[in-house]
């Protein structure tokens, strides 16, 4: 057990909270907004309602009134601060002086570099990206990308500490814009986009062509697996056989495509109908407690057949 | 019920065999090779085993001996053959002939255009491509792509007897290289294998970051509901917001790359370290228990949170 610091009470740094403590780490929480850190709170009350675990996760949570405060003592820092650079730049100007030495400082930024925050730190070798996917709480995997100058041991230190609370790493050997979650989910609404505007098929069906079809077998094996498990002796073979094939598709969708308003429309007008604005809330809700219950039957799934 | 004719007895012609007989319909098999559709009764028994089911399904499947036989009384044809356009031409020729009127027939084919095959025949406005996702009776979608002669008729009767027998289907407006899914598909597949070969991040990596993270929304929202629900207001506010992070990742991911021998090698080396070669069929049936168990998880998720 060690202490860890949540920076930035947002959606993000309170489902990390709740990641951390309901893992059986002390946690202090701090927003310069003291509302936003007494809602994390909340939220993690509201998270746990009706289970048997809940006073004793509260019990390991504390806010602090100071950003000094927070880092005091902590083993950790992870760091949820609004997506914006000079935000960002000040606060680990600030972060700098204040974490104790050889702590870790995790950020949960999804498209800025650690680079373009950190270069000018003392601490810059501690610093790198640790970004979830979101909500971190019900979704258990991580992004380590480092920056030019951060230490392996630092990687490593985030790495661990990951897989102890039970948030999967993958680890990316430099800074690449998007990572590598959102290049993967970018290439596939490129394609989604391109073949709504170009009137093949309908919003709708993407989602169905996903949800009741790739998305089966992405739930549990990823994109290599599935096609390695798609040709008797295996991916070399699959490559061997269909690579002509996906080679002619890339060149079909070697075409970047700005999202522009009348497709934005047609999407946004699609996705009403089958979730009127006024039930977007609600919507949320349901994602998570589905969320929820898929992370809960995969358990179980993986007991009874294995990884 | 009605008659289903299943011509050719791979492993997609078995799948769909279940589907149907499952499903309450008579299914008559028939492959040119008898010992192709004897295997077919074979897998469906396996498939079924212990199941209360087993025997009323068997019961509703017999083998012809002969094309004539399987067509003669079919209210549906699927059509299964291998995926050379000479064997498809040669056998929608005798199809041509044999099928009773206004019967409509589907084709497995999952990358040759039903107009390839079907130009010159007497039935034509009757074919188009039913094309299942791997394997049909564990993974409920269809993909309907019509012909430019395909009867807006044959399209409808398709599209309802799919739903009827569980495989949702999406309808494509035209016949496009690879379909809807394999294009989503071939977008991430790009993607992956690119991150790879520049040394971004492992094979493994790759693949949990999908199953252990992107692949939990898809499995149940698809990419356009995915986004929606990431925007306070929804997709419009999304795309608003990050669609300039989007172009800049589409303009780098706009970069057709065959999948050259060293990186194969590096890919099929990483997949043998996962699942050795003498492991793959052990692992085709882990694949498929997960699948089915899946399946039931989300049936009676959806029961228990709605759709």
């Amino acid at each position: 057990m060690s202490r860890i610091a949540i920076i930035g009470c947002g959606v993000v740094g309170s489902s990390w909270t709740l990641v951390f403590a309901r893992a059986g780490h002390e946690v202090v929480v701090y927003d310069p907004s003291p509302a936003s850190a007494d809602a994390t709170l909340a939220f993690v009350r509201d998270s746990l309602a009706g289970t048997p675990e809940l006073e004793a996760v509260i019990a390991r949570i504390r806010t602090a009134p100071t950003l000094e405060e927070a880092v005091a003592d902590a083993s950790y820092v992870q760091e949820s601060s609004p997506e914006r650079l000079p935000i960002k730049q000040e606060l680990y100007a600030r972060l700098d002086t204040l974490v104790p030495p050889k702590v870790v400082i995790g950020s949960s930024t999804s498209g800025l570099p650690a680079s373009s925050f950190t270069e000018t730190l003392a601490t810059r070798a501690r610093c790198l990206v640790v970004h979830p996917v979101n909500p971190p709480h019900l979704i258990p995997l991580v992004e380590l990308v480092p920056a030019p100058w951060t230490a392996p041991e630092a990687l490593a230190f985030a790495g661990e500490l990951m897989d102890a609370v039970g948030q999967q790493p993958i680890r990316l050997s430099r800074e690449i814009n998007g990572f590598v979650v959102n290049r993967l989910q970018s290439a596939l609404l490129g394609e989604a986009f391109r073949l709504v505007e170009d009137g093949i098929v309908s919003t709708e069906d993407v989602d169905k062509a996903v949800a009741e079809g790739l998305g089966l077998r992405w739930f549990f094996m990823g994109p290599f697996e599935t096609i390695d498990l798609n040709a008797s002796t295996g991916i070399a073979e699959y490559c061997r056989n269909l690579g002509p094939m996906y080679y002619e598709l890339a060149r079909e969708q070697a075409d970047p495509r700005e999202w522009k308003a009348p497709l934005v429309a047609t999407l946004e007008a699609a996705r009403r109908v089958s979730v009127p604005a006024e039930k977007l809330s609600a919507r949320r809700l349901w994602r998570d407690r589905w969320l929820a219950a898929l992370v809960a039957a995969k358990a179980q799934i993986r007991k009874e057949l294995g990884r």
